[in-house]
């Protein structure tokens, strides 16, 4: 049998932890791996553990009881937001990002890996106490956030569409009305997208009046389950009241042509 | 200043270079966080390095030279690859993911992050030599396993689109023939998605005749980029030839009527 070395372990066990993020891996799965006792594996978490809260890393938390066990739960550090609140700034306010009708080009940032990373643990990190089950998007533009925000919170990413193609199976649909311009639209769900009676928290790139997060507030109501949270990267403002009110948002973006450049404020630091 | 214990050190470092995989980090960078020499560091590294190869974690790869430092490559052993291989048959072969027409529902699937995770790992080794600048997919149930094959080869993630939005820019646009049924469609890019003369690896959750593919490289080539690499989740059996040749799938799939069940073949393990 393997023998290792503390050092070896706290390697391996950190890789483990931090590759699935809020996984609870028990005690017995490292004393498995390593061959060796409950209590030497506790002082190993604990050394993790606290180079971790010193090092602004994250949390290793230590879940007791029956179905007790650890997890990493990924936390971005103030300096780190404060950095990335600087970045969005610089970039958001470059000419070339401007789009004529007073859109801004994000594409690119809205599907850069490492930033919907961090920001998917900004979201996660705002949400770990209210026992999610689902996080629920619309295509398309907002997928690589919510799915990292489904990554750390460890749970399902489900899809709302705007088409309806054959390999959906069946679906549920809404119709819903755009809050800019009114417009009637359709959404639509796979029938068996979720557990009825779950906790869905909506996570969407970009939020104007609120007439999408309002339309996937019914469609969650369709599925029997309930909206129990609402994560909006950018929000822009608007001169008239959004549809929707209890919300979270990073970013309050006012792209208006009249201010001749974008204004950003953040609400990531609290 | 802080002194750190070799444990602790090991600790950060494995978390900081597990959460940025492809990333090289300059040893320079490490030494300052720990206000520790270059030799200590490097210490350090070779047993993280040993025991992640002895555990099956992923690589340490040490780069010398100016640019030189260190990163992770993740990489999913033999037996994981196994495991997700029979996973997958399983789930595949349950009565109700079959949809009329042929078809498997493969939403819930596709859009589950860990899952997606090793996926895009497995894809990234397959083209780790091939000194990728971009990823590509096209919208919608590509994307998770896109963005997780962009983070695995740490370089940004470009989507193409079937509809044209007032925020997406001036956008270049071309049209193609389905393989399956030979209808015409549209496909879109943002017309500075990426730098003139890039390597594109093109990833897709599911080929059937390969039109769509086919089409993606047209549109690679407006942008005056050279696909370098394609990786298929699923490829299904078709009666005709492909429209494509040279491309890497994970798993032939089978799901004819007249068979009564699913048949998948993986091409994981080599």
């Amino acid at each position: 049998m393997n023998k290792f070395k503390r050092n070896e372990r706290i390697a391996a066990i950190t890789q483990i932890l931090v590759n699935a993020p809020n996984k609870v891996f028990t005690l017995t799965c490292f004393t498995e791996i390593f061959a060796a006792s409950k209590s030497t594996i506790s002082e190993d978490l604990v050394i993790v553990k606290d180079i971790f809260e010193k090092q602004k890393l994250g949390k290793i938390e230590t879940i007791t009881g029956a179905a007790g066990g650890v997890k990493y739960i990924p936390i971005i550090s103030l300096e780190k937001k404060s950095e990335i609140i600087e970045n969005l700034k610089n970039e958001l306010s470059k000419e070339s990002r401007r789009i004529p009708g007073g859109f801004l080009y994000l594409a690119d940032i809205l599907y850069d890996p490492s930033f919907v990373q961090e920001l998917g643990a900004i979201f996660a990190e705002e949400f770990y106490s209210k026992e999610v089950d689902y996080v629920v998007t619309v295509e398309t533009k907002g997928i690589p956030l919510a799915l990292k925000t489904a990554h750390m919170l460890n749970v399902p990413l489900v899809v709302f569409r705007n088409t309806f193609k054959a390999d959906d199976g069946p679906t549920l649909s809404i119709h819903y009305a755009s809050g800019s311009d009114g417009r009637l639209k359709t959404m639509y769900a796979p029938k068996n997208a979720m557990k009825k009676g779950s906790n869905v928290l909506i996570i969407d790139d970009f939020m104007r009046a609120g007439g999408t997060i309002q339309g996937m507030i019914s469609l969650v109501d369709e599925l029997e389950s309930t909206v129990i949270g609402i994560g909006v990267l950018f929000e822009e403002v608007m001169e008239t009241e959004k549809l929707v009110d209890d919300y979270f948002s990073l970013f309050t973006i006012d792209p208006r042509k009249e201010t001749g450049h974008v204004t950003i404020q953040s609400h990531i630091l609290k």
